[in-house]
């Protein structure tokens, strides 16, 4: 068993991402983090991603409305922020207050703007397989793991666990795609599917992303199967000094001996989401003067 | 075994809009019906969308630019039509001349008027389950189809052969969705599938896409399954006078006595498409009144 070491692979990108952004003559890539309110989650993420994007030579413009801001306010900032010439890509982190329009807020970014890749128009283009669209930061994260890993999916049976719009339905549609690497044969689960374990037990690569924890046991995965584990579930355990230990969708302990290759929770597919949002932001930055 | 008889149930669709539209007092619905050449099979395509228009009452109006027209014309054709406030539904004929970029096109058609659903933004709202969105004729076609022949995809395993953007990728989406007659498991198959057999086998619904005869035999097919076969395949056949015949994806007379349901070729999913069509130009007309 091989573990995927995420944290190891986000460094490798985000050192490639750098070379790059500081081999350009002129204006960086820019990227603006808009937090509206101060849920504590949002803080670390937004911090985590201002941190990043310096480590590689991106500049970032954080911009914090309070939670009391309107729709047609945070609208107004993000029509701004797309007129910007100097902004590449604009990431309004989530959650949103109730009184907000998440999915309108996603829409109103411009597209060639939209790093986090929640835009319906980019969305619509990982089902076409347009190259120059946005592919959102987790999905796109695995797909690179996998890449990187030596896992070719072509021909193989690709079980997906989960039909979140965020990760189920994109990755199922990047692991259809007709490029290479690609090519799989794609099964989507969910709450609702009869003989789950008999569908899973196929899976040469199974992705978890249901968000239920220690979900994925021993008996549900063939021996020698690739498993990527897309959750992070709090726990509760006490002896914790926070009082909860995170953990991913696959009971891990029981399930690894198993595999040929597994994330671990956390070191996973988390830290290659930010290294995502950086490549993206990059990619923006190039489309943009047309290159 | 069952027949699903595509005709009888695109005719009750038909009848359920002439009805709808026969009842609203002032302007009717009307789609603007693109041809670009003389390609007979478009003839004869908006020939018949013409036809059933004028059956339920939409008005429409065809318009034949030349096979030589540049693509920055049919961009103008379109973006008057677009501007027109009588014209509720844009379909642009395929396929288009080679130095057309169809892709280009469909963009170009406002999502508000794609009646024909090919545009990137209602692609995405596939994948979103946004209603507002307009659906592809063939899937939305499918989906209808199996709703009215009592199929629920609840729990069920629905294995779509064939990955293609028109029909496999929309209507493993919509399959996928978390709407009442969806919530299926979805298996998308296509060249590279390997033990293709082993995977067809377990379908409760099987969707034939890929576009060669005859190609799902006996073997394939789970004893009761509901089969839907998309393809439109020319055979050879000398005792025809036109020297072919139409045969689907699935080589019927051996795997229709092992289905509860299955649809025919030709009478099964192309008249649907007509129907579906029509349906999605009263919805854009409905939209645009705020309905």
């Amino acid at each position: 068993m091989k573990l995927i070491d995420g944290n190891q692979i986000a460094q490798t990108i985000i050192a490639e991402l750098k070379a790059e952004v500081s081999a350009i003559d002129g204006r960086k890539p820019c990227i603006a983090l808009v937090r509206v309110g101060d849920d504590p989650a949002s803080i670390s993420y937004v911090r985590k991603k201002e941190k990043t994007s310096a480590e590689i030579g991106i500049s970032s413009r954080v911009i914090l409305p309070p939670v009391t801001i309107s729709q047609d306010e945070l609208f107004a900032l993000i029509d701004q922020l797309n007129a910007d010439p100097e902004v590449d890509g604009i990431l309004v982190q989530s959650p949103l207050p109730k009184h907000i329009d998440e999915v309108a807020v996603f829409r109103r970014v411009s597209p060639e703007k939209d790093v986090d890749g929640f835009n319906t128009i980019n969305l619509g283009k990982v089902a076409q397989e347009d190259p120059t669209g946005f592919v959102a930061c987790t999905p796109a994260g695995i797909m690179e793991m996998l890449a990187r890993s030596g896992v070719d999916l072509k021909g193989r049976h690709v079980v997906v666990l989960g039909r979140s719009l965020i990760v189920g339905k994109p990755v199922a549609l990047l692991a259809l795609q007709k490029k290479a690497g690609a090519n799989g044969t794609v099964t989507i689960c969910h709450s609702q599917t009869a003989n789950l374990p008999e569908i899973t037990r196929q899976a040469d690569v199974l992705i978890a992303a249901i968000g239920r924890a220690e979900f994925v046991t021993a008996g549900m995965v063939k021996p020698g199967a690739v498993v990527i584990d897309v959750g992070i579930n709090r726990v509760p355990d006490a002896t914790k000094k926070t009082g909860y230990r995170l953990t991913g969708d696959v009971a891990f302990a029981s399930v690894a001996p198993l595999c040929s290759q597994i994330t671990p929770v956390p070191g996973g597919v988390g830290p290659m989401t930010v290294a995502m949002l950086m490549s993206n932001t990059v990619k923006a930055w190039r489309q943009s003067r047309g290159k």
